[in-house]
């Protein structure tokens, strides 16, 4: 069951290497749109620095509030190129993660963290550039007294994350890929940024959306009136009323 | 009637552009109270990026939670030195603008969006410098099948907007002028920008505020009472006790 | 009575000068965990710009809301080394604090403003590199017309603060050391911080947390189990299954 | 200008009371969507007692945070059938209404209050069915310092209302009708709720909604598609990948 | 994938019926304690009115911000002894439901709703005795414009449910038991309330729980001391400062 | 210091009786009021069911998130007429308290609890009439792992609380009464009550407060201008831009 304790898992099947490459080059919201508009944690989730970018594979951490025990642990599972996530029992924001985890999961070669909780150290990490996506900045200390897991699938900021997935984050926020979709995922994101590529540049020459993407009619079908000035629509509306009585 | 859909003006007074250039002058708290501190938006509107500032006339555009299509009927009805300005029908966080949006309107010589729901892409916003105060920053995608309205009165964050109204926006939030006070309010403006430079030279050299402005008097008179120190309070609470019993 | 009205204390006890001088060498994090993990206000305050770090002896203030008479009031109190700080007698967002204020609290030595409410004119205040903490930036203008206290016990975002107490404040947060212990307490984050040098030595080498707080055995007492992959996993959960039934 | 203060408008144009008697007959969902969707207070509004509902013509209060000198300078200007309707130049959560302001108002003949802050004495105002929507529940006590308006224009959660609009009640929120459209609304909820009964007999009797509203066609142009269960979905699925590749 | 739109499958696998019975007769606390502290929903769901308790088999919908068109598509799905559970693909808190679906989903047999949004005509859903648990109650109107997907896995305020699984919900709130366990944990639910009834009696009775659970000595290993008045607290402080220097 | 953890302390000063049977027969917001207006703690702590109220001397609890040990704790050390008063180390809404530690209380002799935290089998403690105020209802099952302490000074929702204070709590909210000032606020609000009665006669007759308060003279001279109707009010607006022109 989901939100089970005490259990570890060494060894997950991570998504390929080649499909996290591809998606790492492309946004968040590009992602997001090549899967079909769903994957999406929620949007509290900020990064500690602006700029932040990262995309790794999923070691999940289910954790109890006010307890960072369960980040040790993952730390001698992780492996280079893996995204941390942290879901949680129950909400909190306390500072389960600083400088010192940062340093141990850097060593270890994880590219960043998702923590539905609080973070410190912030500065630190920035310094570091090691990217954190969190709830809240604190500077609150926690226990290590109640296990959780690692590697068994969570829900993280209303998201179901599997060990394993791909996880793309940035300053827009942050999306999760199943690892089975991550290649038609990738190949999406590929056609997507092209497409939008042509049609960025359509837009900047001064084309209209509405032309590009032949909107006029649909607009009129689901009842949009144009009106040349407001004189004009309120004439229409005296009209309408007249009409009515 | 506010909140009305399916009406698109295209033709809108403006506020006269002098005015506006005059208010651009100035910071959102200076108009505020140029105004006799009315007509700010609420302070959930956060710019996606830091100095970030804008100052134009309103094209308003009303939509509905999810649905982003008004923004692209928007795009076509803006001129140069507008600024759009977005409410919804509910409360909503999606992600309803990013840079092919941005591309569209900049190319229309707008100089900003005011969003009361999310913005995405907002690296690129910053890169481009297109400047968007918003409630969120997300990536979530919208639909187009919902018709709102362009360029009429709206509620946005809080606060009325007619269209041609002056939007002015800045780190400390997004405050708007009703066009036919533009004028007026740009020369109270003016007055109070001089006012504070002196007194500001003058609290820089070391006076205090409650001389500047003659406090001392309505303080005493309001209750309030100086005490040497803690102890000297301490004993006058005590004498008042003495002479209650 | 926390909360009282109508109260000035003009000399006030302040925490030693070189107990301040210690805790300023910490960060936020290090000193709430070498204070026993107390004393942090509420994580909803946030530095108005990023990279703002400030340390000083407090200046208390306690205002009603919507009205800022009390800052002008405390900036006679205030002397070269102090930071001041605000509480509320109700939850308020509004500008207490700009540019002006500003002015007067560096003129007069202060360090920095840790305000239980809104500020506005932030772009100054960076400019100026006078730091603030704040529930919120708002541009919203208040008024001088009920009295509150300066320099008595205050509430500030969840935190008991009297004044002359240390007042530490960062990217993580905000931390008040009660000036009794100001130099116990720096003291104890001398040690924490010596101690954590060797620890992020040996992390950043790729020891690992588990190993180096001994954590094995006691995860295994409180219930953790490894397991080699999730199919190691399932069958143990099978076996215990069946053993059940 | 919305928000100015220092006025009180003695007599105002109140909707007629046939409409105001008509529309209080329903419910705030019906004449919602009898307006065409809109009109809504914010949902933070709540009854402090639940079967509470009323009907009145608008008093409008324009205040200031943590000041409730305006109700008193309200409670004059109250004609029986009156709501009073008060909104706040910044947020604000404190205790501007209890059981003496009820009193008086319930003395002048007002049948309710909607207050964009808190209210206090809830047992109180249960006890003598005076019926409140508030944002909060505070016994915050409140100054009488600074003035703001009566009966101008006001934003209360988010809606406008003018002096002499319907403003109507319940447990599910409010709803302000302009009052050149009471009765129109009037009319349209009339016409709506009759509507409603016929469809909410065909639903009891086991009809359905997908029938009744004629919904099979256009589900099935907007992509939806039926499956038998779960292994038809799959199979589909596995046919869609397999052409794809 | 999660969230994925345009798919209603007719036939689910529930859980069995006998399971759900049992489920039925306990508290949503003592459920989610007897499956190891899991299942919980987020506790921003409320009922709509005190005292409302249902436990019935989950047919779970997907729906969009402001469009309740999958309600009526569900309507068609359901059978006795079901629960609605609705999902969203971002945080909405309009009025999806009201007295006329819930005419319809009580006339299938339909034995309550939770929903991750808004509800209405909460006076009707009271007097019908139809419970709905829901994160808002919103008059607004939705449209029927976006289909999402009905016996699909779904993300509800936080947690994972799936079709047919067991949803008990009741004033403490929403738990979900994965048909998988049903039958174990109706079991030890059943265990659990035998033991807290004995427990019960032996509190009622005067009985301390520290000496019921054996804690005194885990207290005491963990580091809790008594002290027989704050004077004695207060010497064992400066005996230990003593001894520090 | 405020949020030391591992401390008991036995034996507490409470208020003296009769001052806290008086204190039991007003109001929160009177009783407030009769303080000066401080006392409060915030307005998130809501009672679990309507219409509950309890008055009692404070036994201080102050506990980790997810952890409810120190609840056990106090149970030992509770009194008859004690009031139980909870607050935690960092923001936290799990159901730390539900029937059995209900049963333990009453059995004890507690008159209830104020709870920084959840609260849950919020139905049984209805039946039980044992009053809870709390800030969330949560089924949310926590830990035993961490000590706090009990009757050490706390903060509960933003109030500073010591062992030994009056607590008063109704359907208004809660307020704390030091010990050493609860006669004297006793007879505050027995005045304050007396003088009510008067005002409240005068208001149902009536009588308007701003003639039984005489507040029209300041309301004139703090700028409250009457008119007649809407065009007088504007016909002197003319005349005023009149005349600045």
């Amino acid at each position: 069951m989901i939100g089970q304790s005490g259990i570890a898992i060494r060894n997950i099947k991570r998504a390929d290497s080649s499909s996290v490459a591809q998606l790492a080059r492309y946004g968040v919201a590009t992602v997001h749109e090549a899967m079909g508009r769903v994957g999406l944690l929620a949007t509290y989730l900020r990064p500690v620095y602006p700029g932040a970018k990262a995309c790794g594979t999923a070691v999940t951490i289910f954790a109890h509030p006010g307890d960072n025990w369960m980040l040790h642990v993952a730390a001698e599972l992780l492996q280079p190129g893996d995204m941390a996530v942290l879901g949680v029992s129950s909400s909190n924001e306390d500072g389960m993660f600083g400088d010192l985890l940062a340093t141990s999961f850097h060593s270890r070669g994880a590219v960043g963290l998702v923590i539905d909780a609080g973070c410190r150290d912030t500065a630190d990490l920035r310094q570091m550039g090691f990217p954190v996506w969190s709830k809240a900045i604190s500077a609150k200390g926690t226990v290590k007294a109640t296990v959780g897991s690692v590697n068994t699938p969570i829900i993280c900021a209303g998201a179901l994350v599997h060990p394993g997935d791909v996880v793309l984050a940035d300053d827009d926020g942050v999306v999760v890929v199943p690892k089975a979709h991550a290649s038609d995922v990738a190949q999406a994101a590929a056609r997507r940024e092209a497409k939008e590529a042509l049609t960025r540049e359509r837009l900047a020459a001064g084309e209209l959306g509405v032309d590009i993407y032949g909107m006029r009619d649909t607009l009129a079908k689901a009842g949009l009136s144009y009106f040349a000035d407001e004189a004009a629509f309120e004439q229409e509306l005296r009209k309408k009323q007249g009409a009515r009585t």
